[in-house]
């Protein structure tokens, strides 16, 4: 039998080769194969935002126990609406709507499996042939994949570090133009830690009203915010501008591997109703996947009966471990962070690769750490190696979509994981900055 | 605020309206509105493939105990690799092993959201400018929604009602050319409720072969075969033919809306590895959802666990509700069964509309017959009207795509449901029927 692709019809599709090469994932997964395996020392993972095995992040028995309930009636086996169950949507809708100026309704809440669902949706119903988007840099590369797949131009507005990471209005406006369909905010911040003040959303929205495209508020973060800035959803600006929310219970529940997630669009003009935004959504999720009905239906419980002190003791904690973080990176030579971290479960470090010896840029030192140091962290820039060709076009598809955080010689450390961990981790990277240190 | 769509830079997805407007759950959903509400007769659903909330039909305790101890363990709150979990992967493959002339590894086993985004995931994976794929008429609507979305054109070969619903093998011939990049085969026969024969299924790898395109295989019914036809999977000619299983554990354990499925690639011959196929389907995972990594995690224990009893018991089930069901249908005016049903969980019914008055097609019958009986029945094909104007493209796209089954004039029937309830609706059925009939 002949083994050749045109014999059998069947070729690579490059683009999806493009689009998945660099996402958080897969970056770390090559990371994590550097660790040298005949090391006696344990693997420090500081590179996702998962801390769900540490017993000190084991979410609440409440939500186990919603699970339980809603799985032994043996009423959830069955498909669900492809929008979702309504009394999850309700439940979702009721608890977003803490301080809320308007109200949101069940109709306005589409369930997702998991928040990257829902940037797979957005992305999707966005998109049409000359379309472009404003992504943060640094941000989130799940949106970078998801552009590049459904061919979603991408201009990126900086979030400056001088300034708190914060969001440069000017570039937004300069950026946009007729074909723009959407301003993307992450907030709490991945990856850097940062909250927008009410303030600083405000502009946002003005500036998006005025240009007339809408907000994409990817609030996976939602609530994890422990530094003096109050964390305000960007909804609240509804009435100025629509905006789709994007959010999940895999964060502040720690249970990213439930895999619920929503869409939240806000609304109140009716602009995205009458455009035909929400026809296209209801048509995505008509014939995509749909989180487990049983976990839908668990929903209500886990909302309503989950206790402030389970959410309290959380931020605590991931308090404690970023001052941890921020404190012990002072301390590390070559390393600077620009600002303490406020929220979501990162931190952006700046690498001064000139101090260094032997090490060529952030993806090097992320290697060669993980190699000596079995500790893992995320480059702010992905090198990656294909074993295959590609066409000149996906190259450039690569380097756009394949880029980690998006900037060089910047890492995201993880500060979500048990403090001793922490400590033993960033003792390990200051060890070895300081035996890879320029000779003077 | 204005609130036209250019001013927002959004506007509708006609791809998407096109891909997703007749889906089987869409078109279930039209017929349910139909019922009237004021009715005191109790509705009879024998329109979707979903016994799970009928008390006979309740999956076994050892896949409900299987979930919870992998939830009360708390070490699956994580996210999971984005291929599946090992173990999970591991047990599929020694489930599917059972009878197979070579071994499948659990690098074989691709886990996704039920069967649904493995059809997703292959259509993204196939398309390709210019690319056709070979489609059963009457076949599975959901393979039109993903084939209009990624643009792969839809040539259809004819189920054979006279052959008890056999390929017709001489139109796959006919039908396919160079940019024929699959055929797919749906084994056990939804709608038809047919099982193909070892013979014909060889016949099916043989053509696949000569042509040189590969076989998507739907097992989504896998095992559930209750007639004298013996049930094989397609796998067993891998070494014939590039072979694509598609499957999930919806149907034999009833509990589609746990959503866990799968892709299992039997290549013994490296086609697929060697034509990137399997990199881009990879690729497709990297970026898209998963299923709850819970719920993967139990895996084993609900494949490894679940007594033969519980199988058994479930096909005595259907095979009596399926006699019922021939039985009842033979004694209703102008239906006609070509085919009593061997597997899954319907059979197809032929509609004499030229005997009946005031009916004016299959669509046409299902509505009236949810109107005045309370009884739900899928269409062969489905009549849309849409509350938007659509592009000359799109609603081709819809012509094409929006079929249901995609035979006129002909009905599916869901045969699995209580017994008394099946009596009861196709009691109904005939009194409808009567009542209809053209005088003589």
């Amino acid at each position: 039998m002949e083994s050749g692709a045109k014999r059998w019809g069947c070729q690579r599709k490059e683009e999806l080769t493009a689009a998945s090469a660099t996402t958080v994932r897969g970056c770390l997964n090559l990371i994590r194969s550097n660790v040298n395996k005949d090391s006696s020392s344990s693997v420090v993972p500081l590179g996702s935002g998962d801390p769900s095995h540490f017993p000190s992040f084991r979410t609440t028995p409440v939500a186990e126990d919603a699970i339980v309930d809603a799985l032994r009636s043996g009423k959830h086996n069955c498909y669900a609406p492809t929008v979702g169950v309504l009394p999850a949507r309700r439940a979702i809708a009721d608890y977003l709507n803490r301080d809320l100026p308007y109200k949101l309704s069940p109709d306005d809440v589409y369930l997702t499996v998991g928040c990257g669902q829902a940037i797979e949706v957005v992305t999707a119903v966005l998109s049409r042939p000359g379309a472009n988007i404003l992504l943060p840099r640094p941000g989130f590369p799940h949106y970078e994949a998801w552009c590049a797949y459904n061919r979603i131009e991408i201009r990126y507005y900086d979030l400056l570090p001088d300034k708190g990471w914060e969001v440069d209005l000017d570039a937004i406006q300069t950026l946009a133009d007729q074909n723009t369909v959407a301003v993307v905010i992450i907030n709490p911040g991945n990856p850097c830690g940062n909250v927008f003040s009410y303030e600083q959303l405000n502009k946002v929205a003005e500036t998006a009203r005025k240009i007339g495209i809408l907000v994409i508020a990817d609030e996976a973060y939602d609530s994890i915010a422990f530094g003096s800035t109050r964390y305000v959803p960007m909804r609240v600006f509804g009435s100025i501008v629509p905006v789709l929310t994007l959010g999940s219970i895999s964060k502040r529940w720690i249970v990213p591997g439930w895999r619920l997630g929503w869409i939240v669009t806000s609304d109140p003009n009716g602009i995205l109703q009458n455009s035909g935004v929400i026809d296209s959504i209801t048509g995505y999720l008509n014939i995509s996947s749909d989180p487990a009905t049983f976990i839908q239906a668990a929903i209500p419980q886990i909302l309503e009966n989950t206790k402030e002190e389970f959410f309290s003791n959380i931020i605590n904690l991931l308090r404690e471990c970023a001052d941890i973080c921020y404190k012990r990176i002072e301390e590390i030579p070559f390393l600077t962070c620009p600002k303490k971290p406020e929220g979501s479960m990162f931190v952006m470090v700046k690498l001064n690769v000139s101090m260094l010896e032997d090490i060529d840029d952030d993806m090097d030192f992320c290697l060669k750490l993980a190699k000596e140091e079995s500790v893992i962290i995320l480059p702010g820039k992905i090198r990656i190696s294909l074993s295959f060709p590609l066409s000149e076009t996906n190259i450039q598809r690569i380097k756009d979509a394949g880029r980690a955080v998006g900037l060089q010689n910047w890492l995201r450390i993880t500060f979500a994981v048990e403090s001793c961990l922490l400590q033993e981790g960033l003792g390990r990277v200051k060890a070895f900055c300081c035996r890879h240190a320029k000779k003077q």
